[in-house]
Formats: structure tokens, C-alpha cells, sequence
């Protein structure tokens, strides 16, 4: 069995709050057969794939967003998706908005095998943003309003023959993703992001320092886990609201391998060759030996800052 | 009360077997007085300062080792550093071989206020290395032979106007390491350093290498908790082993704002101001708003590499 995954990072371009999924779908659908002809059989596509990064958006009932969320994976706009990866034995991961039968609300990825079925899912854990409408921000970033924090931890699979991971958007900041993912063992985490090219609340920060923070937050899981790490933006200009790129895949060596400079739909194809893990899982990050989890208890005692201990 | 701290990265060259702790001493003193002239009211020093890298050299009776070891603090050949420190009004930190009177050893950082009171002590807690002399490696590095892991946890101490930690060298590879501080709202992270330049296990894996993952651990531990981090090297060629230089400062949005160019004696003086890290601690990284320990439990849980969770 070899060891190499060809991947796809598949960043899209903006989608406007008027266009249809059906035409993101196609888009998608573009950019996986660009994919095929390159070699790949992975492709990941961004966070909140299908739509507009609609927590922009402020409304005063939540559920006039409902329209924004999907109730059934395949949904018949994806169908054509699912179908299109079946037939290019190509497996997949995308983010979308989740409402369950029982009305609850995800920000969701999954994972999609080369027949078309889904075999995992992960509901984002760390959301970012605010809850009520915020003056004092240049633009509103409502995740807290529309999702709940997810409930189904960061597990691991086995796919695609090797041991994978999913994150989404700002989980990437917080090095519990990693380690979570990295205690089961993970040689490749995908994730999605939307980020806007300017902090809400600090206009002098900008698309630099932005993309320093992303690939710094990249490069430190990968490396600090010897995993691989594949990154997806959905980049450009929303109705006015311009998200930045800089779709990466970074080695288990915590170096970027390759980036997109442009913020259009387009991919990034690198043949991953998870046997690259293996020396720094069973050297420098060889946890069994290292890790001196006495000595962690904070991490999960406490939520917030608490008081110093040093006396 | 001001919330800048003023301080001075001291790096050292490298220090051979043969070289004496009065002779270290004095280096160091030369460098706190060029430390005060720049208006640094705060030095840290490199981890076991006042010796060679002694871990590289392979002893079957441990014991020969001890005296590397300083059975009390100040001990003789320091005291006339706590009193220049004292005479200065410099608070300082710097790290030795510590050999407790019950017969315990440790690797050790201290923090010493202005009046030469010791005030804070750290054990290190993530030894690298090795316990038995590895043939296959291009050099040794038997830490986990003569210290045993930290027993002090990760505390941190009003200081200097601010929240002080202390971590030692391999620490700052690992994420639980700063975030411990962070969950006590470290608002300066000092650690000094005694790195390889060459990988004993990977020859192809160089100084370049090294440095980058140096620079990641640093700057990715900084932006995650919203604090500075001083990196302090001990560099140069100690009797035939080189060790890389990358004494550095880093602020709390994990910009590095100066590093050494050089692998001797020499210091890198930055005004930090602590307010700095408000932003961040307020913002992106409020962990009491953001973090989800529910998700967390495997940092604890699980010391190695366990089975995947994905069903």
C-alpha cells in the first residue's frame, strides 16, 4: 500500500450572496476535474463551501439565516458533487452550514470516501466572533449567533491509508486542535477557512499580519505534531467584504511545500507522503517518552486566565 | 507604574570543560553592566549558564557528573554576580545544574529581583535526549540521564511590574508548555537555551532547519497566549560541538522585534511593553470566551499516541 495522498486544496473565489449553490457547485465541480487530471485523490474544499460567508450578516431572528444552512448531506444541489467524486473515484472533504432534525446548528466538515459516502464529520469548536450585533467592530463576525460550539470532539480516521484529521477556520489559532488530533496519531489535517483581510477591531492590523498568523498557526500544528497540514481559503471579495487567501500545505517538517498567490478558484496539488511523520513522531515529538501530562492540568482545569500560582 | 520592562537578552558564547565558573561568572557580569549602560533593568541568561553543555558527554557513573552541579544558590563562584545584580538594581534569570540537598538533580532557571532575592525557580519539565549512550546518534544528548523531569510544574510570579514564567530550552517546542503560563496570564515568557546546531539523528537536518523551528516554536507560543517571549542561547563551539545561536525577543502578536547575529558573548536590550498583550488576551485569545475544555480531556489523558476516535 503506498503511503503517498495526492491532495487537492481547492480554494474557491467569492460567492456572492446571490449566487445559487448550484452554480458554487459547478465551480466545484470545475475545480475537481482540474484536480483528477493533476493526479489527485483528495480534494479539500474551503469552510462554509456552498454559500457566502454569511455570519457577516446580521439578523435580529436567527432564523431568517436558517436559508444559509443545508438539512440533508447529500442535498440535492451537492448530489451532482457527490456523483461527480464517485465517478473520479476522487475522495473529498468540504465545510457547510448544519441544521439536525433537531434544529440545532453547526459550522460542519466532513470527510467522503471514494464511493461517495460520508464517513466522518466534525462540527466546529472554536467559533469565533460575537453573539449580538457590535458597533464598535468595522464589520460583524456572528459565528457565536448562528452556530453552536461542536460536540463531536477532533477524532481521527483511517482514510485514504493513512490516519485523518479535520479543523475548521479558527480552530487552526489553538494548539489543543493539534494535540488532540496528534495524541490519535494524525498524518494529515484538513481544514477550511474564511478570514477577512483586516481585524474587526484593529483596522492597522491587515492582510499581512493576517497571512503571518495563519501560516505561523499552520506551521507550528504541523510541526509541533509532525502531521501534515492542508489549508482551504475561500478568498476575495464578498459583497464588499474582501476574505483573504493563502491556501497551504505544510510538511510534517512545519514547512509550507506550496501556497496560492491568488485569490480566484484554484488548486494546489502535492503528492503527501505520510511516511514523512514518522521521524519527528518517534523522535523530538515521540510524546510517550516527552509529554509530561502531570504537569498539564490547567489545560482542561481551567476555561479562562486564572490567578498566578508562582508564591 | 510603568508596564515597560526593559530587557536585556544575554546570550553566551560557548563555554569549554575546561573553562571555570568564575571565568563564566565574569562574562556574565561584563554583560550585565553593558545590559544596565543600555537601561535593561531586567537580564536573562542562557539554561546552565555557568557551565559547558555538559549532557553531551557520557559518564557510566553518573555521579562523576555532579560537579556540574551547584549544591547551593548563590553558591560562591555566583555570589559576586547576585551582587552586582544587587549593586546594579538588575533583576535577573539564569539557569544552572541544580543538586538538591536530599540528592536530586535538575536542570533549573531562577528569577532574582532587584534585590538579589531569589524569588522564582522552574525545574525544566520536557528533557530531551536520552538515558543510555545511543551509538546511533552523531553526538549525545543525555538529559533524561543526569535530571529528572521538573517537579514544579509551570508556576508564574508577579514580577517586575508584570506576570513572569520560565521555561528551558526543548520546552518552548511544546504548546502545553506556554499555554499552562497563559492559563495564569503570563505576560512574559523567559527561557534560555542549549541547542545543536545539527540534528544527532538526521545529519541533513542543519542550522537553517533548527532555526526555523526555533523561530515557530517561539513566535507560535507568543501570538497563542498573547505574550513576549525572551529566548536566550548559549552558541558557539563548546570543545568541538557547535550549538546554534537565535537569542531573540518576540512580542505577544509573535513579531520577532530583535535577534543576535552573532554566536558569542553579546545582548539584545528591548523595551517590552507588557500592555501589549492586552489586545490579544482581550480578543482572539479570550480564553474564557473561546477555549472548550470539554474537547481538551486527550492533553491529559492520554500521554502517548493512542488509538484513533473516528467511527
Amino acid at each position: 500500500m503506498s503511503r503517498i495522498v495526492t491532495v487537492a486544496a481547492a480554494q474557491l473565489g467569492p460567492i456572492q450572496k446571490a449566487d445559487s449553490r448550484e452554480s458554487v457547485v459547478a465551480r466545484m465541480i470545475a475545480l475537481m476535474e482540474q484536480a483528477k487530471a493533476k493526479g489527485a485523490t483528495f480534494i479539500v474544499y474551503p469552510e462554509l463551501a456552498l454559500t457566502t460567508f454569511f455570519p457577516r450578516w446580521y439578523h435580529e431572528n436567527r432564523a431568517e439565516a436558517d436559508h444559509w444552512f443545508e438539512a440533508t448531506m447529500p442535498s440535492p444541489a451537492t448530489q451532482p458533487l457527490f456523483d461527480k467524486a464517485k465517478a473520479l473515484g476522487m475522495a473529498m472533504s468540504f465545510g457547510y452550514a448544519e441544521l439536525t432534525p433537531d434544529g440545532h446548528h453547526f459550522n460542519t466538515s466532513i470527510l467522503v470516501d471514494k464511493t461517495g459516502k460520508i464517513v466522518g464529520k466534525y462540527r466546529k469548536i472554536h467559533l469565533p466572533g460575537h453573539v449580538d450585533y457590535d458597533t464598535s467592530r468595522s464589520h460583524q463576525h456572528l459565528e457565536k449567533r448562528y452556530f453552536e460550539p461542536g460536540d463531536l470532539g477532533w477524532p481521527v480516521w483511517e482514510f485514504e491509508g493513512g490516519l485523518m484529521g479535520m479543523a475548521i477556520c479558527n480552530d487552526r489559532r489553538w494548539p489543543e486542535t493539534y494535540r488532540v488530533m496528534g495524541l490519535q496519531g494524525v498524518e494529515m489535517v484538513v481544514l477550511g477557512f474564511n478570514t477577512p483581510s483586516v481585524n474587526a477591531q484593529r483596522g492597522d492590523e491587515k492582510i499581512e499580519d493576517r497571512m503571518f498568523h495563519h501560516r505561523l498557526s499552520c506551521q507550528s500544528g504541523a510541526y509541533q505534531n509532525a502531521t501534515w497540514v492542508v489549508a482551504v481559503a475561500k478568498a476575495g471579495d464578498e459583497d464588499g467584504h474582501h476574505c483573504m487567501g493563502g491556501t497551504l500545505i505544510v510538511d510534517p517538517n512545519g514547512k509550507i511545500v506550496g501556497e496560492i498567490d491568488h485569490e480566484d478558484d484554484g488548486i494546489l496539488v502535492h503528492a503527501c507522503d505520510l511516511d514523512a511523520t514518522i521521524f519527528g513522531k518517534e523522535t523530538i515529538f515521540d510524546f510517550k517518552r516527552h509529554r509530561r501530562v502531570e504537569h498539564y492540568g490547567l489545560i482542561t482545569e481551567r476555561v479562562g486566565v486564572g490567578a498566578p500560582l508562582g508564591k
